[in-house]
């Protein structure tokens, strides 16, 4: 169910495993028709979804349709430039079109066999027949299947059946900030207005814009602000404290966007919701993806993390010989915990992008972890570093170590003019406390 | 929507009030239908659910057909009785019957012009246009109406409808154990088998078996019992496990229920939720009762706390002058904090009733807080006093109360020797810790 990135990607996997796969999709085919508005224009890829794309033989097809953004570019309130590298160098991750991917999955399954039937609305599921009921116009029809995969979204049809079972666990909760697209065209030259290579960040304490590079030479802006209180989206009524807001707090982009106030009237604000839910499973239907743990983009790992699931859940496939029935409990033993962990981090990093990034305590930090990765590559990997650079660390695995190289880093930093000598400090002791 | 117990009495506040009335509900009319089981038969009403009935003059109605619970008859191991009041003399909860009194409020709410449509399921609801579309047999239609109230349960399709507006926060968390009903019979002379002033507990920590009476001298006793684990319904699989569980755990039980073994085959085990969320209302349609906040049984308030929302709403239609637009959100506001204390009382008290009750140190402590309520009526009132028989405390005013004796109590309890000299406490100086 649902054809979006993780369902598209998925059927590509289980096609090529020898399945015949069928994927429902509610919406129309987006090939054919403008894709719905709301939903973010492009995505931050990076390691963990590349390496299920790598899997699927997409891997280079990606890196011509990417636009790799090396750190971020941070933009105080006099539109001084600060920029801060992600990792080592050669570590970046990308900014994708979802459009784009997304086309390029449903194209490629195809090609390989998938059946995609759009229009197509799941409104029930039958989970001891393994059935779906469906809405196609307005006729109701049923079809049985071995499997169900629910890859249908944070608002997942699927989930919805599944919420009326006996003892499911689910809660979805908003956060205080929505959510709303701004443009950056390209300049009269055709060329892109800001630096390209980076993620450009605005942060502001209580609320922050960032843009992301598109390959046409725009940039697709995010305003995160509180959607009521004294500075929100409800005081933004108004042409005229659109512009006196945006001038005061973001003085450096106003005059790269020329359409503020038309992309501020016809973009809608959408909301940030995390959901949590489980079992993922009930007999032979499964949830994956947003579907089972709708996250905050605040990491950029919400796809990697559906991407992810896909390559668990066929990793599972292997070593259990196809076997579904021991499949589907295990993957949802398996990878609860990490969904648990990337939705934390999700919300925390938030708080980092638009508050502590500015900080000069936050800065001296990463100075100090920079070395320790440095002297010590494969003992400290820095926490932005595990979650966003290395595949092979589980989310859950990343957090536990964060939490630990954390507490080692607050008792460093208490150290009397660390910011003067830190260079001195006992590397080879700290990095040994982290065991 | 929902004829159940908070939508039948509500139906009958408002049309006292004027309104003209439809109550949807999903089921067959109970009066001429059997009910569904899985519900539990009977239910302890007490001050807060009786101050409603009272408000619609349905208080001398009630008194007929209940039966006073004065205390707990807490029974050990070895079936040694030991009986502890609830409040002070004169204080009591009431064993009813759900779906006597179920009848009764559909009776009289139809007799005051309410209109009753049955075997209609709420299938949407359009919150701008306050319209529902409802299933009746196999046809869909809608009807608009001035408000839509959802009193259609834990599971609600209102709320279900509201759960996918933008901003919606909700959560759905069950506890470990399940529970079943089964049954005592009359004695051979027609009496009944236990003491009918009293709700029976058999506390094993870990689970509990209790029986409240009924008017036809049976009793209805609940298993509380894991779901799953070393000792679980899942274990009790087979007549043997369930007969010898029942003998080493409640062997004076076991011979006043010779169909054992056939209640527990046919009775399903069902599960226990808590539903959070909110808002409460969008636009013109609100919910009520187990719809905005489903808690555990375990202090007998579910249906009281729906029955309080009913009385609550009233007094704001009476201080509003009916002005819905302002009463809708004034009564989330105001009752939120209210259901949200219940809701963690309830659970507390889970353990309270399975564990603490057959402790000699939580006996001490209430010998001793029954004395601070004998010196200082007013001043000091036990905490299962205020949620039960004080309807004009707020749940969540009694929760803080609470926790405040709660803490000054532990520090009681803390002095040394006081089992032996807890009579010559300074009761006033203990008293006034409480401001």
């Amino acid at each position: 169910m649902g054809a979006g990135l993780v369902g598209s990607l998925l059927s590509l996997y289980l096609v090529k495993r020898g399945y015949k796969v069928t994927v429902y999709e509610r919406r129309m085919d987006m090939r054919q028709h403008l894709i719905e508005g709301g939903r973010s224009i492009n995505l931050a890829l990076s390691n963990r979804g590349i390496a299920a794309l790598h899997e699927v033989g997409l891997g280079d097809l990606l890196k011509q349709n990417s636009i790799p953004m090396h750190g971020r570019m941070m933009h105080d309130e006099k539109g001084k430039l600060n920029f801060q590298p992600y990792g080592k160098t050669g570590q970046f991750i990308n900014s994708v079109s979802r459009g784009g991917l997304n086309m390029v999955l449903i194209s490629e399954a195809e090609r390989h066999g998938v059946e995609f039937l759009f229009e197509h609305r799941c409104v029930n599921i039958d989970f001891e027949k393994t059935e779906i009921a469906f809405q196609h116009h307005n006729a109701v029809r049923h079809r049985t299947h071995d499997v169900i995969i629910g890859a249908d979204g944070a608002f997942s049809a699927v989930r919805g059946a599944m919420q009326i079972t006996d003892r499911f666990e689910y809660s979805q909760s908003y956060i205080e900030h929505g959510y709303k697209e701004l443009r950056i065209p390209p300049g009269e030259d055709g060329k892109p207005l800001l630096d390209t290579n980076a993620l450009h960040i605005w942060p502001r304490e209580s609320f922050m814009l960032i843009a992301l590079p598109n390959p046409d030479a725009t940039f697709t802006c995010t305003l995160f602000l509180p959607v009521e209180g004294p500075v929100s989206f409800q005081q933004l009524d108004k042409p005229e404290a659109i512009q006196q807001f945006f001038e005061k707090e973001f003085p450096d982009a106003v005059p790269l966007m020329p359409t503020l106030q038309e992309d501020f009237r016809d973009n809608a604000m959408s909301s940030l919701v995390t959901v949590r839910c489980y079992p993922w499973c009930r007999n032979k239907t499964l949830l994956i993806g947003d579907a089972a743990h709708a996250i905050v983009p605040f990491f950029g790992q919400g796809m990697n993390a559906g991407f992810e699931d896909c390559r668990v859940l066929n990793a599972l496939l292997d070593e259990y010989q196809d076997s579904w029935k021991r499949v589907l409990p295990r993957f949802q033993e398996l990878r609860k915990p990490d969904a648990d962990a990337i939705a934390q981090l999700a919300l925390d990093n938030f708080v980092e992008m638009r508050d502590l990034v500015a900080d000069a305590d936050f800065l001296l930090r990463k100075k100090i972890e920079a070395k320790l990765n440095e002297l010590y590559p494969t003992r400290w990997i820095p926490f932005y570093s595990m979650v966003t650079f290395q595949e092979n660390i589980r989310y859950s695995e990343a957090l536990s170590i964060g939490q630990k190289q954390k507490k080692i880093m607050d008792d460093v930093m208490r150290k009397p003019g660390i910011e003067a000598n830190w260079t001195s400090l006992d590397f080879e002791e700290i990095v040994n406390q982290l065991g």
